[in-house]
């Protein structure tokens, strides 16, 4: 008799994002006239650029021919996106990674889930608490975790490092070296990032304890200020313990398109067994390669077009990032993010708690947000606002907010 | 200290279609005037069809306008989607699955890989030998088996069930049951099918075993007998016992387009537990949808304009196969498959390895096909071509072919 993987329901309850669109749905259906503005995902609403859009009609011509007709992808990615991802997102900053330490895939986000897959399942993970829910939820699937302890809203076997207010959001060495620690930044959901200093002491914390960082950067063309990293490969000796993940989506509004990459540098390698290879081979296995037309458009992201069209998107979002900020700011909120990152964090009013603050939102002002404990039992009493709406409708928001 | 996942270690070698892309361009590059004639990895040649461009660019330029635009998307597939699969691919054959229980993803490359995920780590899995070696490597990444035997090319704690030409290439029951039962039908390599009243036994046998059958159909399209089941799901009882994965790589030409389905039947259960809401969460929390406009070039494929030009696209390769099935027949080869698949079986000639064969044909007449040692042990002694390539370079291939 087959037996299921038991790891599964270690997990309570749905994804968080799979229960806030029940909840908003199931508002929506009671109340019809509602104007629900949602804030609340992080999806992206600007068009598609159009350097893009022409990159991406002249691929699918390309198709319908069987001269320019391209079957199966190169696992890894095509040569034109890593080269240009290699040249434009690395060594233009001074970052030494080529093109073949780059992987194509389907999306930051299977990357995340996907990574641990390289490791052994009794490494211990280490997560900056509150974060985007992945980076556990997958580790609990693979069995790399206790159970889920209710009281605390912790899995045994984490290290959580908390970023709270009290710490300014930045997470604290942990006293007892985990193996794999996960960090995002700019972070989703407090929009914190880490001065280049900061960071390079994570990467020395990492080579001094045989960590690997499992850097998640898909915040990056949201960073404003000029000492944050745009890459952990800035820091030395980062090649050696890092593996970088970015997406499409956030700066050229692909979360529909579905289109990221993963760095394994050649040098990460553990008693002799190269990671890159490892990578590789799961990709082989596991993938079979991003479509050709979206890496097409992935390409057109790093034209001078492109490059131009992509950079008036992420600073229309930032224009609402600021909306609301000061917006929240001027109705007497405690605001956080919102300068290096498309997330404004928020303390909840008055002690209530996250949930209470979502359906009070949702309930009185139409607004979707999302819970911060969410993210983790540090995001209770905390609340995610995102800067991916449209302008009108971020001013809009912010004007039934200040009117509460 | 970090450790890594040493069961990739028990993978030998790369992947097979990787090794044979190396030992191609290793020819190719030594012999720069040799006219390569591919008839080795399963890809399409032919161009996407007129109904699916058009899809395509319809959607490309709804992308392009903020009030078109979209975003995520539902991570299990668009309803437009999903619907028009159940109905046509299912209903419409009399099978009882509804579109909540068809999972839209990236291709069933991906799926076959993932859905071991969702069981235990001591399942027992038993694959034909031999098969599409996704199901075993990806089962051996995940520690469900032990060590590779390089004497017997057999991973211990596999129950392999060979298919040779002493059995017609029919899989027999195995003595001990195992949990887990990847059935490839059509079959790759071999382009065996089963008879609807042999598939019924499996499931029969499936139920009274407590095993679940993972059925890969993704050469469904190719089926031109009347007496062989398209689903798993026109058997009684396989919705209680069975996943079925389907690919558009091989019907509509998506290899490079990226795009499959897997049904998991609400029904199906272990202890009260629904691997229908298992592979829910696995796809909510390790991907993020396929892309809106390849799920629309997906649609497309279900159009009337749609289904007769794919229906073209595979009476196309079907002559192909046809034409390399009777023109080994004619040079005295021992040749199976190529009725109700795009492959051909052939046993080698003279008693040469696989391999052998393999660099003979590259040498001697210029063309690539694939070493049948490669899809398993019992695969040793025969080679697989495929009927994908276009009709004039399967001519030619066998004029060379008969020549030598």
């Amino acid at each position: 008799m087959y037996k299921i993987n038991t790891n599964f329901q270690k997990l309570p309850g749905s994804y968080l994002f799979s229960t806030i669109a029940a909840k908003v749905s199931a508002f929506a259906e009671a109340n019809p006239q509602a104007d629900i503005i949602r804030l609340g995902i992080g999806d992206v609403t600007q068009p598609i650029a159009p350097a893009i859009i022409e990159a991406m009609h002249c691929a699918v011509d390309e198709m319908a021919d069987a001269a320019t007709f391209r079957g199966y992808a190169p696992d890894l990615g095509y040569d034109f996106l890593r080269n240009a991802i290699a040249e434009q997102d690395y060594q233009k900053r001074g970052c030494d990674i080529s093109a073949d330490e780059i992987f194509v895939s389907d999306g930051a986000k299977s990357d995340s889930g996907n990574i641990q897959e390289l490791f052994s399942e009794d490494n211990r993970i280490a997560v900056c608490d509150p974060v985007y829910p992945v980076y556990i939820d997958s580790n609990v699937m693979a069995g790399r975790t206790g159970n889920y302890n209710e009281a605390t809203g912790m899995f045994d076997g984490v290290t959580y490092m908390p970023c709270t207010a009290e710490n300014g959001f930045v997470p604290e060495f942990p006293k007892e070296a985990p193996d794999l620690i996960y960090l995002c930044l700019p972070n989703n959901p407090t929009g914190t990032t880490l001065k280049k200093g900061q960071l390079q002491e994570w990467v020395d914390y990492a080579r001094k304890n045989g960590a690997v960082i499992i850097y998640d950067a898909a915040y990056e063309a949201y960073i404003s200020e000029d000492d944050v990293a745009h890459s952990i490969y800035e820091c030395d000796g980062a090649k050696s313990c890092a593996i970088e993940i970015r997406s499409f989506s956030k700066n050229a509004g692909f979360t529909g398109v579905r289109l990221g990459f993963t760095v394994v540098p050649k040098e990460l390698a553990c008693g002799g067994v190269s990671l890159h290879a490892m990578w590789a081979r799961r990709h082989g296995t596991k993938f079979n390669g991003a479509p050709y037309l979206i890496q097409r458009a992935g390409e057109a992201v790093y034209s001078p077009e492109g490059r131009r069209q992509v950079a008036e998107q992420v600073a229309y979002y930032m224009k609402n990032a600021a909306t609301i900020y000061n917006g929240l700011k001027d109705a007497g909120y405690e605001v956080y993010g919102g300068i290096n990152a498309p997330y404004i964090w928020l303390r909840t009013p008055d002690g209530m708690s996250s949930w209470e603050f979502f359906d009070y939102l949702l309930e009185k002002a139409n607004i979707v947000g999302t819970p911060g404990c969410g993210f983790g039992p540090s995001g209770e009493g905390y609340f995610r606002l995102t800067a991916f709406g449209s302008h009108e409708n971020s001013v809009r928001a912010l004007e039934r907010i200040k009117a509460l």
